[in-house]
């Protein structure tokens, strides 16, 4: 047996960051979860509790968007979070390399590493809750070319039924404005997770309308093999099974592939643990590079 | 100087198909063009001329669906070519290594060696002519996923002055379907190039509202460092420009990038070459691997 390193792991989201180690997802420790409010405040939780376990690198996959050139977040609208340095309080702390990206993009290195996407080359993965993000691996690699993809701000046809403004503070209805949790909230007036009856039957076929643009896009655009839909809105009953009846639908027979007809939108392999995964691949990847 | 290896290039398009020898674009021959009619009678001339160059490659990019995997033509309503067969013939006749890629991904690796996308490792090459397609460059390597990509038939929003019912055999009024040399005929009766005055003005905003959402996309889910836009539609008066201008407005200032505000969708760096150019790239890809 030869020396196996420990990681530390962060997922940094919106509302709770959660933070583990281990040297890998099969030893991982413990979720430490500390709420999300202050950049400094969240980090100093989590930094306190990754000295104790002296990691050898730490990787973190953070809410967007960010500026990865300089290793901090992006214009955001959550108070105080524009602009934070991500990396240099945990270097500073504790100095090991360290890894950054995308809560999307990490979530979906987890999944190739040790979840649903195991053994494939190129997928997509989905996030759909209080935003909607997308993940894309490449013949292996993460896509980063001019900054990250924000695949929730693609426009898409509005569902026939549906005259909801959309709420995104940016483009009103893009997809992540009229099929995000606030979006569902904001048509019914109450979460999506509360509502039954026809109202979430009707809820849940809107939801699937959009998406299913949302896949068909992806398919024509980056040919993926499979995509992964997590997130608190891809676990309302039924949706994903007919957001790939809707998928196939959209295509219209083509390109005509038999993987397209089902099971081609999937949920995680991992559960909620996707983006904690991709934490340990980063931190593994920051090690090698620094090596 | 060592031994060079000559390349025999090939573009077959859905109504003509180019060919050429060379060591690079530098040295390229003059090109010999035959009428695209059936795979057999087409694939004679052009292996007639290359037989006499004795080229010790040969790359071929060619119009889509292909089957890359059993390397012939997919299913297409160009009447003969559907499961076409383009590299055996061309290997029996000389025996050497032969590379086949989309015309798009054939453009989009002629551009990113000679052309407009030098020094990029992540942009996009659209074809707007009798369809509409597109070949995207991840880290330097075309996107082969599931088959490839087929951007032409993404989901649009309507313009709201256009209710021309979209001519897609498959998607009616998808980006092809609306935006496409034939759609714009299908709308005014007479083919794009022939317009003028106010019907001008009114086609280039209507193509130039299709092509910004089609960018917008590509922005949120490739995240491109460039996009390259070629094709006869391409090069109606005034059009590129105002697809920069109005994918500036969908984007709504997210992400923010001052590279996306002006000179983000240009022309092919090397006009009509771009996809012979790829098709020497393809020839001394398929050398080296044959090594």
């Amino acid at each position: 047996m030869g020396w196996m390193p420990v990681y530390g792991a962060m997922e940094i989201g919106g509302t709770k960051t959660l933070c583990a180690v281990g040297s890998s997802l099969d030893d991982l420790s413990e979720v430490v979860t500390v709420p999300t409010t202050k950049p400094a405040e969240t980090l100093r939780s989590v930094i306190e509790f990754l000295r104790a376990e002296s990691p050898d690198a730490v990787g973190i996959a953070a809410f967007g968007p960010l500026d990865l050139a300089g290793r901090r977040v992006g214009v955001t609208p959550k108070e105080g979070w524009s602009g934070a340095d991500l990396v240099g309080p945990v270097r500073d702390a504790l100095d090991v390399p360290i890894g950054l990206d995308t809560d999307v993009n990490g979530a979906a290195l987890g999944e190739i590493r040790w979840g649903a996407a195991q053994g494939l080359r190129t997928f997509v993965y989905v996030t759909v809750g209080t935003g909607i993000g997308g993940g894309a691996i490449v013949d292996g690699e993460t896509v980063h070319g001019l900054g990250h993809p924000e695949m929730g701000h693609i426009s898409v046809r509005r569902h026939r039924d549906d005259d909801h403004p959309g709420i995104c503070r940016l483009h009103g209805d893009c997809l992540e404005g009229l099929a995000s949790g606030p979006a569902i909230e904001g048509r019914w007036g109450v979460p999506g997770e509360t509502l039954s009856g026809t109202d979430l039957t009707m809820a849940v076929e809107i939801e699937a309308f959009y998406l299913a643009q949302m896949m068909r896009n992806l398919v024509y655009i980056l040919a993926p093999e499979l995509v992964i839909v997590g997130g608190g809105v891809s676990r309302l009953p039924g949706l994903l099974a007919l957001v790939n009846r809707r998928l196939v639908a959209e295509l219209s027979g083509y390109p005509g592939l038999a993987e397209h007809d089902s099971g081609f939108v999937v949920p995680p392999g991992l559960g909620d643990m996707s983006g904690l995964a991709g934490g340990i691949v980063l931190a593994e990847r920051a090690l090698d590079r620094a090596r």
